[in-house]
């Protein structure tokens, strides 16, 4: 899956943050007598980290729909029966979340038959946050992948690719799904171009930091229809995309497994 | 979070496989005129490998409390709508899944609060599966630690540790709860000791293959009281252990992330 050079990189990386410990993970508790620390983790640093790509996801998180995304209702509670559990009614197209191909297509692989090859991969991050500031319709287009090619080498063998358009920062408020008085969305997204173009690649997956593939104002879906049917899968609402190069990451993907599904909210990682 | 040794020994692995192709990760798909083969994927070999150890989840899964973890409902479908849509009402503690430290606790961290640094880290795998054959109560002790150390050496600076007693094989039937005819479950789990001993450690996460922390006898869940509040975290259900060396994996956690969340199904995957 991974190239050597990624591997190499983060072997090097991982052993530059060796013996940076923090304190602990979190707060004590004492428990039956006993007062023990979580047990010290290595801490991020300016050198090697496993970065969380995965926004919180609550009620509050904007959705394509508008809709509420997740609700939750405490089904056990620690006061009175010792434990704490919920119950989950979540839209599986809510939060930070996998497209798997089955979405957009009759009968594409469904979240459960994503190949786990597909799941870890070096990450190519291809920036437009410049022209989304100035466009919020803006669109990730064959042009940048050159762009990308020209300023750090080949593509990789295998690989997911990521749109960084700054939107992440804006996953607390309005300006997240950016809807007009006539209700359309303006966010940026991958043109259909540039999922032609990457067809020809070793890409497996395509992320963008947005609520969809295809940016706000699209009514047709080209880029979905032109993806998914092929057993390549999406990942929508992806944060943090900012903090990581624009090679040299590998992104790691722990897609939901229910049998049969759609996608569902997903937690991204990648590792510098 | 990796150590020298696991980074070199992934490194060894991933190398070992680079050239090593499939021809496709699934069936094409003709989508406006273009039929695209999904691309290549790095197969698994008897050399490295991303390996899955998740459980499909669907609402035959068995569960804890016996009633059906998760159920799906189709909102949108592709012939009527031109794609596929899934509402899921889930159980946080369904299928493989997290127990977050707040599961067990007044306030220990939830789901979104896991420190990301704890969701990679070597995997410390103790197979008591010979012994669980004989017993199906059996539990993992502070012995079987200590034969782990003596067969393989000092336990990492930071790791997950996983019991391995062959019970993901009889996730398909009744065996895997093995109610006995007054509702008792017997399977086997973490002994409270094990539990005790690991807070010495930098034990991050602890995983089982069955449906508890605890054995499936035990009536005071005394393992997952002594494990969670100190915000550590456990692993249910986990699947494939079998296939993986006691000692040189690295386990990669991809836990969801809802606010406020006690655990909830869980990717699993492991670097070998």
């Amino acid at each position: 899956m991974c190239g050597h050079h990624v591997i190499e990189h983060v072997r090097s990386k991982m052993l530059s943050r060796r013996g940076v410990l923090t304190g602990s993970l979190g707060a004590a508790a004492a428990v039956g007598g006993t007062a023990l620390l979580a047990p010290p983790a290595v801490a991020a640093t300016s050198g090697g980290t496993l970065t969380d790509l995965t926004h919180t996801l609550s009620s509050d998180f904007p959705t394509y729909g508008g809709e509420p995304g997740i609700e939750m209702t405490q089904v056990f509670n620690f006061a009175d029966n010792g434990f704490n559990l919920f119950n989950m009614d979540v839209n599986e197209h809510t939060g930070t979340h996998m497209d798997a191909p089955l979405h957009f297509s009759a009968d594409g692989q469904s979240v459960d038959e994503l190949p786990v090859a597909t799941l870890m991969a070096p990450l190519v991050k291809i920036d437009i946050a410049e022209r989304a500031a100035d466009n919020p319709d803006a669109q990730l287009t064959p042009d940048d992948i050159d762009g990308w090619v020209s300023a750090h080498g080949d593509l990789p063998e295998s690989f997911i690719v990521a749109m960084d358009s700054g939107w992440s920062e804006k996953a607390g408020g309005k300006g997240f799904r950016n809807a007009d008085d006539e209700g359309v969305m303006h966010f940026p997204g991958f043109h259909v171009e540039a999922a032609q173009k990457l067809l020809e690649t070793g890409c497996v997956g395509m992320a963008v930091d947005t609520l969809s593939l295809d940016h706000g104002p699209s009514a047709d879906f080209k880029t979905h229809y032109a993806w998914l049917p092929t057993n390549r899968w999406g990942l929508e609402n992806v944060a943090g995309l900012g903090a990581l190069p624009a090679s040299g990451a590998t992104m790691i993907v722990g897609a939901p497994k229910h049998r049969g599904g759609t996608g569902g909210p997903t937690r991204v990682m990648a590792l510098v």
